[in-house]
Formats: C-alpha cells, structure tokens, sequence
C-alpha cells in the first residue's frame, strides 16, 4: 500500500462517525470530481441489505460520483427504515457535495439486524467531506475494515496506445466470505474512460476469478458489493475489443490480488491454502470438490494443527459429489506426494509433509486422473482465534 | 444405559487389543447364537472403508450370526491390503466362533490412512471371545468409543400378540457427523424375527428420521455404518404391516434417542441445538435451509458465545438455496420472537434470548409463512474445543 496513491480526478477520505467502538474510522467516502461510468457485482444470498438494494436500483443508470459507506453495522434486516436511512445516508452525502442523489451510492458492513444510527452519520458527513483527499484511498480502506486486522489497497495500471492508465481498489473481508462473494466490500476505481456495459462484463469475470474462489468459512453475507468507477480522467479510453482485454488484465490482477489478502487475513487464519483440484470429469466437478475440501471444518482445523491428516481430505472429496475413482486419487502437500492411487504414501512422507504445513502458505492437490476438469480455490485454517472472534462478535 | 440389559440369544464384549492408546477398550464384538436377520445401511462417500465394502456384499445374504468392530484405525485408503486384513478380522472371528466366515460382518473406525496393525486384532481375537457375556453390550459401547466422551446404549420394547419382544442399540458419534450418516457406527440387536427385507425398509426408514437428521460439522465419513441384526430369540414374529409398524416404531425410537446422544456429545459440544424450518414451499427447501443454518460456522460459533446474533441465522438462510420472501420470514429462540417479518424485534428481547441461549438444549425455529414445507435438524454449537479437539486427532 502506498500512501501517496492518487488515481486522477478521484479523492477520498475515511473519519470516526461513532458507529465502531473506540473512535475507529468508521465512515469513508468515494468522489469522483466529474460524472464517473459504474458497475456493480452483489450478494446472491435472498436476505439483502438496503444499502444493495438500492445500488442495484441506481447503477441502472451507468453513472455515479460518489460512494458513502460505513462499517460498525449493515443496515440489513432493519425494515422500511432500513431503506429510508441508506437514502438518507446518501442524500445527506449528495447535498454536501452539491451532486444528485441518484449519483451517490452507499455501502454498509458490521452487525445485522440493528438500526443504523443515521444521526451520527449525517453529523459525521461534513467532516467526511472535508477530509476529501487525493491520496485517501488508505483512509478509506481503514473506515471500511471490521474484523479486518490490516487494510487492503492494491494498484494497478496499464498502457493503451501508448498511454497510461490507472487502476486501484480497496477491500475489507475477514468473516462470513465463501466463494460467490461474503461478506466482503470492494471499490475499484480507475481513471480509463469505459462504456458502462463493458466495465460490468470486465467486472464480472474479475470478480468470477477473484472473489468468487475464496473461502473464509463458507458463509455469504447480506452486503456483498464491489463497485467499479471508471471516470476517464487520463484521457484513455478503451472501445476496441483488445483496448478492454488490457483494462481487464490490469483489473483481474488487482482484484485477485486483493481476494488473496481478504483470505490471508480471514478471521483467526494463520495460513493461506491453495486447494487444486485437477483431472476431475468437468471443470464443475473440480469446482465442487476444491469447495467441499476448502470449507471442510475438519481439513481446516488439521491445517490448523499442521497435521498431515489427507484422510479428511479425502473423506471431504469423496462426499463433495464431483466423480472420482477411489483407486486412482494422487494427493501432494506442494510438491510432497501423500496419496498415490488412493493409499498413504506411508510414514516416511509425514515429516516431509509437515515442512510443509508449517509454512504460511501452501497448495494442496488433488488429481483424480479421470478427467481435464480442473479448479483452485483459496481458504484458510480455522482456528481456536476464529471461535473466539465470532463467539464474542457482538459483545 | 443398563449395566444389566440383555438381548435374548445375543452376547457381545469389548476389549483391548492395543490399537488405542492407554489401554482403552478398542475391539468389539457381538454374537447372536443362532443365524441371525440382518439388515444394514452405509455411507455414501465416494471413498469408503475396505469393511464397508466387505458388509455391502456380505449383508445381500441377509444372514449373519457376529459383527466385529475395532477403533483407533478406520482401515479405509489402506489399498488391497486393506481389504486382506478385514477379511482376515472377520476370519479370525470366525474360526474362534466355529461360523462360516461369510456369517461375520466388519466395522472399523478411527484414523483414516494407515495400515490396521491386523497382527493385534488376531492376537487379542481369544480374549475378546472368551469375554463374551449376555450383559456385554456396554463393553462393545465403550469399545467403539474415538472422541466419545460417553458411551451410548439404548433400549426399548415392543408388544406384539400380547408377547414381548426387546431391541438394544449401541452408537458412537462425536466428530465427522453430518445429515446422511457420518462418521458414525451404530448395532442393533433385536430379538423379534423378521425377514431381512423388511428389516432393510425399517433400517433405512428409522435412520432418515435419526441419524440423517444430525450434524456436528457436516463432514461425512468414509466408515458409517448401521448393522441390524434380529434373531428371532424371543419367539415373537413381525409378519403383517401392523406388526411391522410396531417393531418400526420402537426401532425409529431407539435410534432417535441415540443420535440425539451422538449431537448432545458431538466434539466440544456445549449444547443441543434443534433448527426448525416451517413454512417453506416445500419439505426439500425447508430441509435445505435447516441443512445451511444447522452448519453454519458463524451461526455455530454465535451459539457457543450465546450470542442471539439472528442476522447470521439470517443470512444463512438467505443462501441456501430455498424460497423466501425476506419480508415475512420471522424467527424464534424456543418461545422468544427476535425476528418478526424480517425485521429484528429490538433489544427488550435480547435478554429473553440470552436466557434461552444460556439453557443447554434450544430450538432455533424459522418462519417462512409461504407454504407448508417443513423439517428439522438437531445440530450442537462449535466451540474453542472442537479445534483444539481437530487439530490435535493425530498427535
């Protein structure tokens, strides 16, 4: 993270509204000085934060200039007023700025289901506003964090016709983050000019490749967003088929980059694991079976332990659904061969093995040699601090 | 459990053949002593245990006269030689016994991927025939025993013609449990006679109301087994449907009362939770939802804090798949309303909620109030000791 990051035409800026305890930012704001082209990615989970519901309904439009958003708590499960706060959280931000409030998006993350103390926001966005600043992103990221233990900025840019643009974003995760975006807030922002129809399709399949391969604890959450402004400001833009392959190299690289940090500092997490799965029958096959051995409580408290246990590694494959012949399954801990045909390598792999586990981050393979389906998912250990941090959430 | 229960016509015994450390009861055995009915259902992990598949072909006999069963290894993944030596611990029994080998069933349970040191099983066969008694059954229970903290017997009794009929079960449970049988054994003796076919439907009938409607961590096991043995000691016959229903009904009873022990002892349990999904549009979305929310981590962990953090059950439910409509959904702590049409009922209700979350057996009942659909699901709280419990198995 650099402090000095500026993307042009873009401020930003993060103040302690009061929402968190011990004066933590906890309010951040996004301004673009001109109308900026949006997109958006949310949760599928069926309950669905205000806050969501009302981007989903504003970003019809293509456009945006500002985001206001707030940790501390998510304004989900809170009703009819629940939609009445997200409007006023973003018109109190609109009107400040002198912008339309259907130009304003707004985001929300903590605790469910309590009203969102809109006063100390609305008292809190003069303050918010006048911290605006072209290197922000950092403030920002730290008003956006809950559980987070560091904040997460990644940037990025790219060359088209021999011009330069810029790319950043920040993201908070840390809990209830599975694959098909958790509880996780991302915002993109970039300085290359982009049709909106585009910047969704280049956020989409960002997204598939980033956030929707990681796994925390294999909840989803209310709020899921990831907004990306683009507002034109280098004065490249991309309309060729290969100017956008360009802009989704760059946004692909910062948005995988910053998936891999919401996971490394997943609540409690110890180590970053990369589950493969190779030569499955198809690629959905790979995919349900790098998922089921991912969120395995078992697999991830051995990984935890640093116990070599590739039984419940096994156990979690065979019950995942995706086809396999028991006779045939290979298993290695990064290059050390565990299982070969379905059986243990025997006890002489085991010490081998636990050099690997006690490092920070490893790859566990599973090649079912039945197929070319393959899939790789990111996940963590679970361990005694993830029960304690969500034992005492609330408290 | 009863020191002195007593199945007519069966013995069984449990003792120590080093597979365990300490000198733990670690071999079971049960034995009718005539050709007994049997019946028998299975996991359906793709991987399973070399006695697993030695039970499914043995079983198609309908015929079996003893089972013996070891903990501390789980004989699965051990390759050919895997299937060599449950074929060599049923033999050994056998030949001891003086029965055809065909007549005797295997189970295994414990770690997955060594080789089961088969030399100690035969050495100790002696031993555990000679220790065969009429009021064995709690031996056998403690000899099936991993991370069960207590062992588990069950009994009941059944009236058929105005002549008695009795049934007793063993199980062990604790870790590896999910909806759909997970690392779970579990023996039924019965002294009725039956026809093994109808054994098979009441088996597989009291086991979807039981041991398909646990979860502890919603992993499954590569070892479950479920072995019904009826011999027909007591004179009394099960041959019309009413007479079948009766005997059904004291088995679903047996085996509800045990997998209720296996939930209640689940690794580091500290409560009983039983999920209830009313009101859905069908009994597959309603069981779907229970399935998400019984297995939630965060949910899990917010009972173990008795935190009354309905927002995770919430969420839980929104992405698992069923119908809802997030505007009527209610939810309940047994009588507690903290959810009313998808709003939180406020904070004057938290404290009755805290003090339904600090009793050791709950209900946890959502609303959906858009059809009919409903099922439940008993699963336990996820606490600091089922990592520590994990994370430590093998060492």
């Amino acid at each position: 993270m650099e402090e000095s990051l500026v993307i042009k035409g873009f401020q930003a800026s993060g103040v302690s509204a009061g929402l968190k305890k011990n004066s933590k930012k906890d309010l951040g704001l996004l301004y673009s000085s001109h109308p900026s082209a949006v997109a958006g990615v949310f949760t599928r989970n069926l309950i669905q934060a205000a806050p969501v519901a009302l981007d989903r309904e504003r970003i019809k439009s293509g456009r945006c200039q500002a985001i206001v958003v707030n940790s501390g708590n998510a304004n989900c499960c809170t009703g009819k007023q629940g939609m009445v706060d997200a409007l006023t959280m973003a018109k109190s931000v609109a009107d400040r700025l002198g912008l339309p409030e259907v130009d304003v998006l707004v985001a929300s993350t903590g605790v469910i289901g309590e009203p969102l103390p809109i006063h100390r926001v609305e008292a809190a966005v003069p303050e918010l506003v006048a911290a605006l600043r072209t290197d922000g992103l950092s403030d920002l990221a730290q008003a956006i964090m809950t559980t987070d233990t560091v904040p997460k900025v990644v940037d990025g840019q790219g060359c088209i016709n021999g011009r330069s643009f810029h790319l950043a974003a920040v993201a908070k995760g840390a809990g209830m983050i599975r694959p098909d975006m958790a509880t996780m807030l991302c915002f993109v922002i970039s300085d290359i000019g982009l049709n909106p129809k585009v910047m969704q399709q280049l956020l989409q399949s960002a997204t598939d490749k980033s956030f929707n391969r990681i796994t925390v604890d294999g909840d989803m959450s209310t709020n899921d967003t990831i907004l990306f402004m683009a507002n034109g400001a280098s004065g490249v833009s991309a309309t060729a088929p290969e100017q956008m392959r360009v802009v989704g190299t760059v946004l692909d690289d910062v948005l995988i980059q910053l998936a891999r940090l919401c996971v490394k500092d997943g609540e409690g997490a110890t180590k970053l694991v990369e589950v493969q799965v190779a030569g499955a029958v198809t690629d959905r096959d790979a995919r349900n079976m790098a998922d089921t051995v991912a969120n395995s409580s078992l697999v991830k408290t051995a990984l935890f332990g640093e116990d070599a246990n590739w039984g419940r590694i096994l156990a979690a494959a065979g019950r995942s659904g995706a086809h396999l012949d028991p006779n045939r399954i290979d298993i290695f801990f990064d290059s050390v061969q565990m299982v070969k045909n379905g059986v243990g390598c025997g006890k002489t792999v085991e010490s081998e093995a636990g050099a690997v586990l006690r490092k920070p981050e490893l790859t566990l393979r599973l090649d079912l040699k039945i197929g070319q389906g393959f899939a790789s998912v990111l996940t963590c250990d679970f361990s005694l601090d993830y029960v304690r941090i969500n034992a005492d959430y609330r408290s």
